[in-house]
This record gives structure tokens, sequence and C-alpha cells, in this order.
């Protein structure tokens, strides 16, 4: 079969021709990939960034927002069967841990990242576990689900975690209307009745955030000091820190999902107001069925544009250059 | 009466006669003050940190930690009765904004804070509501329990918060077994089944959790690296901050409570392990009632040192020495 | 001012003459009745079925679904001011009982119910608490939301519990969409991801169900045995509790909020699925206050009609010959 | 090896030779069984009560709870190795569906109970699965503890389920102090703060529940009426069920765990106090993980009488007689 492979740091991966992987273990799945999204992550893998954290051995195949059908199951298996349409949890877990028989699989204390760790997802078909495929509903295809995967995850999960304390009357700051922050803002919409506002510099995705359903949205953070029953910050950099801590009040939580900058904060402002920082990872495998289920009720939807396999270089240099809008989705 | 009044920042409060408060709306509580503890809070009033901030005029009296028994209410006062042996919470709330109305009464958005920004305890007698008197089970006296109004109220509120994270198997760290640590650590021996660790450099302050029901203390934290479901920080400063977070595990919660100091941490480090940094104030009112039950069934108790009223300079002075071991209160 | 008083259990109340009341205690809160809801329980009053529960005094004045404008406030109220349009709690509660501190005041101690044991709104005027009004957001009218003061509350209220157990891809079943059934569903909608499937016998309220977002409506139970992780039951009789049981899944909620029947079911069929059953009352007040926010983003709206306050018993005899479509409102 | 056999019902087992199960799937976990609990049930199979519902083929081996040392794993087994003593979760469960991802693998949708409808413990070895053993603390026997693997877990899980319910100053009525009840009495006095009282007819059972921390026995009921805020019931019959929702206060909830009779109450006693029955099954994976940290903290222990495997027919006659006090444990 095809499959994108890296071969070593710092060059781009080449399209080459490797063996099908085959079911043993009893709980085994077999994938035939139907799509696969492109990532910044994957152009930072290629520079090597990820090289010594993952140590995985070159070459193998990248890709980790995958979907497709399933083309043959282990013994075990009795949550899908070929043919079936699935969506892959980013992590293959344990089932045996602590973290796992909580619903918390995320943490997960044996668990591996394919298209990070092992091999991924841009490739004709995938081999993974049972315990990473969610069925997709009839009508969802895998091309228009399989940025959902990690990305749409990631947001999905941190909205969900904030429902408790968003009940009608309060405020939800999102902080970054763009690929994770457009889907949070369709989660919140589906999920609660509290008045969303969003923060973005960049008017298109303001306008698209008020086409998804944003009560409010402006570039200026000013007018938001202490407004926000819960601030939802995809971008965790370049000040945004401060002004999520900043438009968070009284005895509210600022939850960070974005990354790159610092929390910075004296222990009486947080003590003062009572305060909560609240660190979020990509969602579980419940999350993940959870967000189809929004998918298949038309409640999050997905900008994407697709390229064949081979087209693998081309997708990852309009990615970088910032020709591509939406998410770039691999077709095998 | 009698009541210890600041007439000038920089001197020390002087015992002068005042005219009795007397009850005139209708759910005021005059209460004949027990016990009115000792605070390193007092001090810092006495020498002006608090004049921009409270606002309070010049003179007034202070004590902020207040027990007695109720000498009248006003007509519609239902949950006390003259002669009824009473502690206060620290705060005079409102009752009808939403926090008020949710139980999470600190946060009220009309509160006063007696002994602070008005009139407070340490006198013959105190006016305030009845929304602010717990009633004492039947032998709880006000001396023993007084300092429970602020201090012992608000490791009560941390452990509350913390209870439901606490299953058996799991591990709570508690930095610092001072004055408000070693309640702390009496309330999670009260309310789980959790290992408690106690980390303080003081050897008394060891032996102290120790023998309060403690399963481990220690003066180095190394070892508890990435150890804790929670750490409960009631140092907040000089270091403490770092530890606290270093000793939280993957998915695990750093409660801050003491302050002085600054969290500092990156945005990576705080999803990577989908960490939460959780704020704490004073508790509630509810929270002042069931740590009123602890005391009353035995599980909590402090070591106190009692002055009369007159002496309450004295009683700074062996405050402000470190020659004061346990609560200072005094007693009209 | 006018008044509705019962007389005399039996007959038809009067439209009296009667003083004005006066605000005297500090947190009075003296409302000019802009709409007062006719319920089914007026009938009841009249009929003399409350008399012995209710212990009230004839004659009085009937009314407990009540909205209008301050026209007056006591001494230490802060969260209205006149001039203010609001809708009012049905209860008036003590705020110093366990359940009025912890946002429970429902069950407070020391409550009183205006139109069932005391003086009700259908009236020009109406003497209150601060602790029993909700301002309403511009835009809102007396007579559009009164209704919404004890039914609406209800349905509301259950809904409010539910939510958390409501994730995307849960089915929750809503047995009755009459009166408060019909709020339930806009609520459903309003604030989870759930799928919302009516059982109703009566066409036209399953029309309206569906008119108002519900997935699915039906006649029939039998294909939703085993189907519900909720099941909202606002009729409570006549067959619904056993239906109710049957529908609702291994590990699911039966939810009562309408009465009349029995449940009844052997101990062994609750444990072996782990089911639960849940009771229901009106709401508190922040249910109130939360509902009056989902009025004003127009996420729930009413059916009623209105007369003035002389017809009462013309709007009594259309209530009683099912002549009323929608929810009756009388207008001083 | 030696296996209890049931050949035909109505008749007693016989210790049979049989070929020891061997590992072959990767999750396989086989157990030399140390202990296997003898229970009330285990009359009712070879009586024939569970012939149609378990759809068990015999000849087949009894003994449900079960605890042991662990001889051989599959290759995927991760949370146990050779020589480990364990206890055994009493179901084995597929980790695939919704409730195992949830942590409530109680509910599995695809799960086999050993000793009911296959092969189980009364034997030298077992056969099960990585995901239903849990490995012992070192001092933990397997002797000690293996009736904790389900009537223990039975109470311990519902003890859980109501700790958020039962702060300082709360009650929680235990009905029966027998096999059940006394161990969660146990887990109340571990994990809460709240006053524990105990209803049982037997001076013994009374007499034990004191020695083991309760604050209250009683055989009156009467004195409880709408005192407790959660009834923990182990009986669920002969009139416990009506006494249980009388004990019951407004806004608490009565914990269904024994069963044999009804829950029959009108549904308007349900929603005019707001009270809720809750059902309650075995506990999960994580529910047996935790109690054995209690019993290895010591905080939760069982009376046991240990018998010779070849001596099960014996240990039957003194259950049935009532001259078997504690729990009879078979020792292979």
């Amino acid at each position: 079969m095809k499959a994108v492979r890296v071969h070593s740091y710092g060059k781009r991966p080449s399209l080459d021709d490797v063996p099908e992987p085959r079911v043993t273990g009893p709980f085994d799945v077999l994938v035939q990939v139907g799509a696969a999204g492109l990532c910044r992550t994957d152009l930072h893998i290629i520079e090597g960034q990820w090289a010594e954290k993952s140590g995985v051995q070159l070459p193998y195949t990248i890709g980790h927002e995958n979907a497709g059908w399933v083309r043959a199951v282990g013994s075990a298996v009795t949550n899908v069967a070929e043919g079936d349409a699935v969506i892959l949890h980013p992590l293959v877990t344990c089932g045996l841990c602590r973290p796992c028989r909580s619903g918390d699989d995320v943490h997960c204390e044996n668990s591996r990242f394919p298209g990070i760790d092992s091999d991924g997802g841009m490739a004709d078909y995938l081999l993974t576990s049972a315990r990473s495929v969610v069925k997709l509903a009839p009508g969802l295809e895998p091309a228009a689900v399989a940025a959902l995967a990690d990305a749409g995850l990631t947001a999905y999960h941190a909205v969900r975690k904030a429902v408790p304390l968003l009940y009608p009357g309060t405020t939800c700051v999102v902080i970054g209307a763009g690929g994770l922050g457009h889907i949070g803002v369709q989660c919140l919409i589906a999920m609660t009745a509290a008045r969303v506002v969003v923060v973005d510099p960049n008017p298109a995705a303001r306008e698209l955030a008020q086409a998804l359903g944003a009560h409010e949205v402006t570039d200026r953070t000013d007018d938001l000091v202490d407004s926000a029953h819960v601030v939802l910050d995809f971008v965790g950099e370049q000040g945004a820190e401060k002004q999520g801590l900043a438009m968070t009040r009284r005895a509210g939580s600022y939850f960070v999902i974005g990354y790159g900058g610092s929390v910075d904060i004296p222990t009486i402002d947080l003590i003062s107001t009572e305060r909560n920082i609240i660190g979020n990872l990509v969602g579980s495998y419940n999350d993940l069925d959870e967000l189809m289920t929004l998918a298949a009720q038309g409640k999050v939807t997905l900008h994407t544009r697709t390229y064949p396999l081979a087209a693998v270089n081309e997708a990852m240099d309009d990615l970088e250059a910032g020709r591509l809008q939406g998410r770039g989705i691999l077709v095998p």
C-alpha cells in the first residue's frame, strides 16, 4: 500500500510502497483510511521537534487525525464490524489502568500515539485497536469528520468540562475562533444557553464565529474585564493568558487550551477572588463519541480542503504558506 | 462597654468606654462577646496596611474572629434566640445577590467585614446579623472555637472542595501544618480516607501533624514529585508555589490557600498534564456550620492561649515576638 | 384597591375593594400587579380542597403566579428598585435556614406561599419580599411571563437537574406536552443536545412539541421501553408512572413531576438495573432567574389568553370547561 | 485440578477432577484460587433458581467471590504479573461499550459472571481477564478479603455514591447491619463525618455496628421519621421499604440495596418532599480497588470461617442451618 513516510528529519516525507498491516491480536482493527487530517504538528515532526519526545524510529508513517472504514477485526472486537465507517481516537490505550477504567483514557499510563510515536494514518490502511474506533452514524463521511479526531476533540473536551458552570445567565468568553475555537463555539451553542463572546483580532474569524452563533464578537478585551464565568483560551500565548485571567470574574474559571505562553499570577490574586485555572488536554474516547453525535446532528461542521495522498507535500506547502483555509485533508 | 479601638495607624489600640450597640433592624443580633481571636491581620491593620483597602474611619473596634452569646434579636430572626452560644461568620452578607442565593455567600456583592471595615468583636458586645451567627452545639464554648471563625474556616473550605477528589487510594499533600494547615489535616482525616502527607520544615509542626493523624510527614518534597492527586498549599509563597505544582500529578489539582508568592507556569505544562490550579477564599456560612459540627464531635480541636481584653497589647507583643504558641484569644 | 377574594368555600370569589398594602419592613417590596396567572389550583382552593392544608383564614386574595412592577421597597432592599419590572417566586422564604443558605430555598423551613396561605396577586397590589422578586430584562412584559412563575418554574427545575445526565447521544423522554411539558421541551432544547422524544395522546400537544423542537413525538410507549437515559414525567398518574419506569434504561433516571398516581416497583427491579426515581418540586429563586434569562433570549415562550381582573369568574369558567387554550392571565 | 461442580439441580455439587484452564488470549489471567466465598446465591443456584436466568450448561463450577494468586498472564496484560495476590471483580467485562468506557463497567453490555453463568472459583484454578483482577496490597491475604468481592463491593458502592450527600451535620440511617450492612457502616465511618444510625432487630448485629463505629443503634424506627439525609436499606423487604422512605427527610435520598419487597409510594409524596429513590447494584472495578485500599488500611474488616474445598457441602449445611457466623470461605 501507499504511505507517507518520514525518512529523515528536515526532509519532506515521501510516498512509499509498504506492506499492508494485518490483524493479529483479538482487539486489532484494520481500517482503510478514508481521510487523514493535516496538522501543524506534522510540520513540526518533519522539522524534528518531536524526535526526542516521541522516540520514534525512522522511517515511519505520519498522520494522527484519521477516519475510514473497518476492513478486518480481531476475535474479541464487539463494538465495530467490517464495513463500518469509523473515526479514530488519537490514542491507543490499555484499558487496564485507573484512568482508562475511569473514562479518563487520555491519561492512560500505557498509551501510544499513532502518527507521532508509531505508524499513523497517511496511508491506505492503518492498524488500530477496538478501543480507538468510534462508529460513524449513517450520513457522516470520513473526509468530513477526520479533523475532529484531534483538534475538534480538544475543543469539545474543554467545552464539555465547562458545561456545568454555564447555566443560563452566564457568560463564556472564547479567545481565538480559529481551528479549535470555531469548533468550541459550535459546541457551546449546542450544549449550553450561555452568552458566548468571541475575542479574535482577525475579522474573518469573528465573522465565522458570529455565523456559528456567537452572541458577541470583538477584538477588544478591555470591556470584558471581570465579565466571564468561564474563559476558554484557545490561544494560550502572546498575552492571551493575561487577558484571559483578567476577563475571568470572581469564582470563575480560566480554561487553558492553547499553549506557548505562561500563566503568571500572584497567589493573592487567585485567592482573593477564588478563581480557578483549568488545564485541558485532548478529549476521551467518550468525548469523541459525543462529538460525533453533534456532527451527525449537524451541530458541528468543519471547513476542509481535500488533497490526494500523493499531494501531501503540496498540502504542507499550502499550510506553511498560509494558503490553506480550513483544515487540509488527505484522501488516499 | 469596653472596646479595643484603633485611633491612629502606627499606634497600639486603646481600651475605650463606648456605648453598647442596640438591636434596631429585624435581622439584627446583639452578641455578648465570649472570645475574640487575635490574628496577624490585626497587627497589619494597626500598621495601616489595610487603611486604603478597607476605607474604615478611625477610631473603630477591631476583632474579626468572634464567638459569644446572643443577648437580643430583631423581629425577623428565626435561627437563634437570646441565650444561644454562637460563632460569627466573618462576613455580614446581603442574602439577596446571586452568590448569597447559591450558598456561596463569601462572594456576596454587598458584604461588610466587621473588625476590618466596621466595628469588630474585641469588645463586650458586637452587633451582627442573623445571617452571620451559627449556633454552637451544647458543650462547645466560645473561647474554644472563636479562632475557627476565620483561620479554621478557610482550611475547612479548601478541604471541603477537595473531598470529591480524595477517594480511597488518593494522596493529599498538605504544605504547611501551622495555624491553618493543622486544621486542614484534621478535616482531611475526618472527611476522607485519603493518604495525608504533610510537608513542613518545622519539626514541631510535623510532630503535631502526625499526632493529628497525618500518615506521613516530611521536610523534603523531592520524593513527592508527581505524587499528589491534590495539594493543599497553606503557604503560597517562598517556593511553596513551585513545589506544590511539582508535587501535583497528571489530572490533579493544586489548591492555593496561603499567599504572598506567585504562580508562574508555562501553559504547555498545564495542558500536557491537564492539571488545575484552584483558588481558595474563606468558607461560606454553611461551611462554618459544618466545621462547628466537626468541633462538636471532637474531630477538630485548636490550641489556644487566653488573655483578658485589657491585655490586648501584651497579646499582640507575644504574637509579634513569636512567644505565642497556638492561637491568642481575648476574653472580655 | 381591587382584589379577587374568597369569602366562602364552594362559592366563586368576588372582586372587593380592600386597602392597599404598605411597605413596613426593611426587606418588603410592594409590587403593582401586572399579571396573575390562573391555575387549576385556584379552582381547587375555591372548592375547599386546600382549606385544611393551608390553614388560611377567609376572606383572602388568591393568585400565586404573579408579575408586575416595583412601586416601593424597604430600607434593606438592594436587588430591585422602584419601577423595575419583576416576576415573583411563588414562595416567600426566610433566608436563614440551611436550605435557604444552600440555594435550595424551595425547602425553606419557614416559608409562606402567597395566594395559597396568605394574600396573593389577583389584586392591584401585592406585598412581597426582596427575596422573592426577580428583575425582568428589558423587553419582557409581566403578562408574557407571569405563568412561568409556578408552572414554568417547575418544568425548568426538573430539566435543570437532568442536564448533567443528558450529554450528546442520550435520549430524554418527556411524558405530557401540556402546560408544564411544553416548557420542559423548550428548556431541554435550549440547554442540552439530547434527543427529545415526547409522548402525548393529544395530537395538538404533539404538534406543538414538534414545533418547539422535539425530535420525535408519539402516542405509543412500546417502542420506547428501556430507551431513555432520563424520563421527565409531567403526568404522574393514570399509568404514566408505569410507562415512565418502563422507558427508563439501565442506570437511568425517572423524574416524577406530575402527580396523582403511585410508583409501585419491586425492589429487585430497581437494584438489578440500578435505576433512580427522582422527585421534583417547584424551582428555586435562582432557577426562576435562569428561566427569565431563557425567556429574555426568546428560548422559552408561552401561549396565553388575557382577561381583565373583573372577569376572573369568566376565566375560571373557561378553564373549567376546557375552553381555555394556553394559560389564562388576569390583568388588573 | 479439583473443582466444586453442579451436575444436576436439586442435588449437592461434587468435588471433581477437571483439567486446569490455560491462558490463550492476550488479556487472560490464570489465578490459583486462594479463597472462594460461600454465598446464599450458591444455595439458590443448586436449587435451580438461576437455571433459566443464567442459561448455564451443566456441569459447571460455582464460586463468585474469589481471590488468589496470579500464575500466568496473556501477552497484553500490564496490570498484574505472576505471583501477585489478587481479588477478582465478580464480572468479566468487555472494556469497549459506553458503560465500560465510563468507569461504570457493572453495566457492561457484554459481560459474563463466572460462578453464575460460566466456571467459577471453587476450584484450584480460575481463568479470568486482566480487566477483573485487582492487585492486593502487601499484607492482605486472599482468605481475608475474598468475601469483599461481591457482598462488600455492593455495600461500598452504595456508600461511595452517598458520600457527596453526607457532609458534616447530616444523618445516614443504615437499615440492617448484617453481611452487607456491617461493611457499609465501616465504609461510612472511613469516608464521611456523618452521624451513622443503625436500625436492626438483632441485638448482636446492633452490638457489632456499635463496635464498628455507629453513633446510634436501635430497633425502632418511629423516632427516626423524616430524620435521614440518606437511608441505606440493606434489607429491601418485609417493611424496610416503607420504613426507609418514612425515615428519609425532605430532599433526601432512599438507597435501595437489599431486595425482595416493593417500593410503593404515591407520586405526590415524592414530589411534595422532592425525595429520591436510588437503585444500587454491585460496585465497579474501581470501587473494588478503592475498597481494597480501605481493607489494606485496616478500615474494613470481615468476620469469616474457613473450610477446605472438600468440605463445601458441610459449609453449605452450616449456612443453610444458620450455624455459620460471619462469611464462609472455601480454601482449596
